[in-house]
């Protein structure tokens, strides 16, 4: 009987440039020998942990639950901030405890375990890169298949990052960006669920929109529009154009949604 | 009897810093456990099919034939644009019918069909992410062993960017620029197998050289010169510095090869 | 009985935009089927032969020893130079004889030979990609188990970059940048087991800090300090801020520190 090596992804804000995403992998493929491994991103802006946080809740439910993500986006390395795993129905993560995992914490099935495995690090002269001499033998020794419960105690409490949650009033939805991607796309995290059947309008800053697309090509150049995106919230986009530029949106504005 | 895991390539314009090309991945692996996947490159231009094209007709030949190569880059995600799938003795090709394998047909062995497999469609509030929601379970179906002629009729006419030919005429050559890579060198479509054996002169614009070398290395600082570039055709470069912003070259631009 | 595949990395400068890396990597997997590939780098700045030794020997040693390591950062492709194969105890080392593998050939056990497998070089039209057509195919063969011996004569002296070592005098250690990372962290090749019990004080140029600290988080806003490296060298660092930006410091700037 075969068996399909376990899955492993690594999200960091490494860069491309350096070698430490190299050497994590290095060491986990040292530990755990044959760990098939997925880069989820390396280019979150450095210590942006809110970044690594939604682009991790938006790639995990497209792997097998099986898959352990390890996560390293951790200005506090070093310190006394601790070690989180922590699994729930769309599967196991292994990361630093400073909010990394606040969309992980609200999905269903998670539980969260103080990962305490000195044993498992590994000797290293200095103190500032635990995604090679912490977090990878940790991630390798899940994934030779070592029981959850032997990692550490449970953490009823894991650090959650102050990200406020949508709101819903009669006629008007409240939210935020949550994310710029790389085409200038505008990701809020307004569920499109909670749009009624009338007329919509999405407001961000100074500006705004009506027009309703199913996808980008319905817009006329120049044109903007809200869309259903790709994580059933709602989007504001340009056709073949920046819209985060030419509306001067960053992550975090207020978006306001009026709907009939 | 072991059988290595079928090859599967990914090429796309959805950038490093963003979940899309994980999502992808994930799909994939979950559908079709053990598949091996290489990036060919996700920095293409955001919607720039021809330079897609270009990059993915330089690759595949350095596959086996028996590799799938899934394209993404597809401006018109969500319309009423086709999913064209196409075998030739290269390789197989999945993409957007809107032009990214316009190389691809014109190879030897090329047959095209029309994808009409909604039963393989992953649920999904929006319409902008078919790389992950379309074309990563008909690439994992594939990759299972689903044989071709179960994923639509014959397409006989994919699209195809409208790219003109380089031409021969007594003495002179005309082409065009197909690429500018990295480093900042000028690849030519004109076939280095054209050149007669006496001498040659390139000019793009109002630069020229008929400096011809083997290697960069062979060129003087600051010297322009031609060689036969990796894909056999006509490039022009400096050593060790960027021809194409020293020239002020861009894709498209003609070229005229002037030849004994 | 089954065996892990064996591990293969890549180290360019080849960048993330273009075909090359592909190309190389589906050379690899179509003349050694199953061949785990692991990314070092693609983004070594273009030519900086510098640069990749030092990602190399940085990485290197998190991979099991057994691992077949492929550098091609190689300005000089399609010249005279030779190409060379290295084994030490930390691993195995295929590159262009230009000094990219000064650190290896420093390491316990080195031994190298000079590769002359015309046998194995894949027809070409140009002689500008030697990854593709003459590392690929003779690291395929490595990865096949071909026996060292086979690659070619023994190589008494690869070249070395002349990268003077760091000194130690009475007070004084003296060494230079070998690295400046993404965070902006200038890492020196003064390793942290020179330094003596007393206060450290670490000058580069006009700028320099008598802070020590243990890990970034440990610095204030704006504060540099000098912390012991994830190389075991000593590195100089400001708390989510680029120290190289602030310090106006170059890979190669030379390093004072003064200690008791």
């Amino acid at each position: 009987m075969t068996t399909t090596p376990p899955l492993f992804t690594l999200l960091t804000d490494f860069g491309a440039r350096d070698y430490y995403v190299a050497a994590v992998k290095g060491t986990v493929l040292g530990l755990a020998p044959g760990t098939t491994i997925v880069d989820l991103s390396h280019d979150i802006a450095p210590g942006d942990v809110e970044e690594a946080a939604f682009v991790l809740s938006a790639a995990a439910p497209s792997f097998p639950p099986s898959t352990l993500h390890l996560a390293v986006v951790d200005p506090g390395v070093g310190s006394a901030r601790g070690i989180v795993l922590l699994e729930n129905d769309t599967g196991s993560f292994l990361a630093p405890d400073n909010g990394l995992l606040s969309h992980e914490i609200a999905r269903t099935g998670a539980i969260s375990i103080a990962v305490d495995r000195p044993d498992l690090a590994l000797p290293s002269a200095g103190a500032t890169f635990h995604g090679r001499d912490r977090f990878a033998p940790i991630a390798a020794a899940l994934l030779r298949g070592e029981p959850l419960e032997r990692f550490g105690p449970s953490l009823p409490a894991p650090v959650r990052l102050p990200i406020p949650a949508p709101r819903q009033s009669p006629g008007l939805l409240s939210g935020r960006v949550a994310h710029i991607d790389r085409f200038g796309n505008v990701v809020t995290d307004i569920p499109a669920e909670w749009l009624g059947a009338g007329p919509v309008r999405v407001e961000i800053g100074a500006h705004g929109t009506d027009r309703a697309a199913t996808h980008y090509a319905a817009l006329a150049p120049g044109e903007a529009g809200w869309i259903v995106g790709s994580l059933g919230t709602v989007e504001v986009a340009l056709c073949g154009a920046d819209l985060a530029a030419a509306w001067s949106v960053r992550r975090g504005a207020e978006v306001r949604v009026l709907h009939g």
